[in-house]
């Protein structure tokens, strides 16, 4: 497909600075940026590159004043990222997406799909199964029995969906993610071999809400195990039986909330985190890489580093000092001895 | 299914307060009781919502004495938490289990299924492979050549196990789990590049064992990677090649063992937690969450924290100060200070 | 399979150190050495089985010089552990590959298979995608649209590759790992609700890879994600949008690169090791487990542990002094008393 500039202003209503009928066919990086392309420029670190770029179409924010000439047409927007953002979606929107059923596919008979299905071959839809409309299974993908699915949702290639679980709408599950195993529970006997407690409960994600790759949530033993509403979760992420995740959280690759938690509303989690079972975690709270919570959180929007952790400030001037710790080890033995030599004189 | 009081008690070995008569049809978390449905009481926080479950019924410990009117009929045993357990899988093993052979699905003609299996559609059986009695293996599921599986095994949807592998009687391997991928060994030459060392043992995971979702257990180099039995594994457990794990050894979310590596029975291992190499753990041992042990521990029972780990007890004395260090440094540069005065006196 | 030790040692130009003639069929470990195998000693903690293992043959380090009778014959070599690698690379290359199409599998029609190749039943070919010679695909595997792959490749079961990406030649791909899944890119708006950053760009995994059990490689916003040449990641290991790892890299499991990030060359990263967004780190840079790198690594060949991470030997001494600090704190407090002492003097 092939957009001049002008008509790309018109999408996401900016202003052409330069040739506005430069054709462009194709995204590139700014540094990367090559003939025939339409670049960015939002982060400041890039500036440099605006002034040698090839693209012949960059755009930049309106707050952008360039102190040299610029080779390329410029379209000035609001926010550049945000537009950017936007173009990709409608460039990607403007593919058309497969549809049809492949075969050979399972699909019970008590199992119904919506309208415009696209269905990978080797998919497995289980009885009773209930998906909505536009919806895209891809390949090697297994929908259990009594599973519901919204309208507008794409699970990738080999998601796994136990029984009884319940997906929403526009929602989207990657590649080998899991929803609806077993939670991790036993309980010990006195010769300390365990008996399964059996998890009897679901898994419930809302609307609008992103799985990564190789995630797992796990059902709850009675209940539900949910996802409110545009949670984002990140590759190999774990959420455990009975834990609940509020509304557009966000949490990073390899973090994990342990049973029965609960985390509030536009948390952000960053990678490697963890927060143990039982607790309770405020809106807004904000865990810093590999910081594992063992305590509830009562202060919305609350920073947290450490393992386990504390306030995220007090972690840093902390970690400043554990560097300089053998200095201030050597000062006291100095002490010390100095001590030592006045209480001689 | 429907129950009364009486009929659960009997099963449960429990004495009934109140209206033995009352009918129940399904499970409820106390909190959340509704009419009909069956509750319990164990953890003691949740002991005010048994004034107010609207649950019909409620199984208490027997140790437990109300000080006003419970509305619920109670049923006393002995251990509230292991009879809702009981009760759970009398209500799974209750409902009738998928057994027949779905189609399309691949079985090598040189494969051997025991009694009673349930194949999934898609699930690949290689050559060679011998399987038990009462086995259920979900859709896209791949036993690869020259596997054993015992009898009364679960593998959900999307289990790969790799050629040459063995796994025990009465095991359950949630959805994505993978058994016997490569171990990570490579010789590096002058140039530092990496010849790959080649993976010729296998992996054998004994009776009794649960592996998570997502788990991946590697074949060893030579010989084999153990699970002895009754080894649970939480999601994403990652299990080096030459490994062994001990009998009842659990391990939480996100730990890994790395090769050759020997962990005692009845250890219990926190969620991020990991072991580094070619080393020996002693039974019993319990590791805090993201604890990493760099060295063999000879000690019984030892509770480490902290990476690289030490004694748990030591670790969180150490945490507690690291919190108060920024403090401790001023101090320290105000003692100095004052000895400057008094040497200057 | 048998071979005498005259005929192993012409293999791996080695001396014969007994009898030439004795036969094995399969290899051991040297402390479980069974008659009619061969074993190896490499590692000196090892030294003491060699005097007491059945193993009929056992090859040794040049240098090794025992101090008494050693009962199996001996294999000089300059390094024992090369030679077995080279071995066993022999044993396992003596074995017929699989190859051939299994049913029912999916290939579309304008997808092109090279020679030779192995296709597992329910493995999933896209359009266009091109493959090259000695390709193992195995069962489950999904390999999306205009999808690349080079010659002598292994893809193990359920290997899943989206769209538009490219694997080199002589990768190995463990079962479970994902290639292509979408970055974790999201733009918040005033709502606290976020909007998807379309990942339009591509994985390139070069030549000589190796991708453990369950890896995730996120495609990038835009252009590629790389692995270069002769990358090897363990298990669970996850590489985000636009990250680029350096040739011949190594990265142990349950670590991550985060987005933008660029790794040098002949790096090592321990176990659930990580690195932030948008750095840049040198080239044979070691990271121990557990260690969170937050800043850029200039300097080539430094190791670097804990999290934030600093440098590694200042790091253990500082961990040291971590254990120690209780009794620190102790000393602070017993100095302050002896200066209210000398001050009241």
């Amino acid at each position: 497909m092939e957009f001049s500039a002008k008509q790309i202003a018109e999408l996401i209503d900016g202003v052409v600075v330069g040739n506005p009928d430069v054709i462009v066919n194709n995204i590139s990086k700014i540094e990367e940026g090559k003939p025939s392309t339409i670049s960015f420029l939002s982060n400041p670190k890039y500036v440099p590159y605006i002034y040698t770029t090839e693209a012949s179409v960059v755009i930049v924010n309106k707050s952008f004043v360039p102190d040299k000439e610029v080779p390329a047409t410029m379209i000035q927007v609001e926010d550049a990222y945000y537009s950017v953002a936007r173009l990709m979606q409608m460039y990607l929107d403007s593919k058309p997406r497969k549809t049809g059923i492949e075969q050979p596919s399972y699909i019970s008979e008590s199992a119904t799909l919506g309208d415009f299905p696209y269905l990978g071959a080797f998919a497995y839809i289980g009885d009773n199964v209930k998906i909505g409309n536009n919806v895209s299974i891809y390949p090697n993908t297994y929908i259990g029995d009594n599973v519901t699915i919204g309208d507008n949702c794409i699970l990738y290639a080999g998601v796994k969906i136990y029984h009884d679980c319940v997906i929403g709408n526009n929602c989207i599950l990657h590649a080998g993610s899991v929803v609806g195993s077993d939670g991790f529970g036993f309980a010990p006997d006195k010769n300390n071999e365990y008996t399964k407690i059996p998890q009897v409960g679901n898994v419930v994600v809302e609307d609008n809400c992103e799985l990564g790759a190789n995630t797992a949530l796990d059902r709850a033993t009675m209940g539900s195990t949910i996802l409110k509403k545009g949670v984002k979760l990140d590759n190999f992420v774990q959420i455990a039986h009975n834990a609940e995740i509020g509304e557009n959280t966000v949490i990073a690759a390899m973090s994990g909330v342990a049973g029965s938690t609960t985390i509030g509303k536009n948390c952000m989690f960053g990678g490697h985190s963890g927060v143990v079972g039982h607790l309770k975690i405020a809106d807004g709270v904000k865990l810093g890489a590999y910081t594992g919570v063992a305590g509830n959180i009562k202060q919305e929007g609350a920073a947290y580093r450490g393992t386990p952790a504390f306030d995220a400030n007090a972690f840093a001037r902390s970690w400043v000092n554990l560097r300089k710790l053998p200095d201030l080890a050597k000062e006291v033995r100095d002490l010390k001895q100095e001590i030592q030599k006045l209480k001689g004189e």
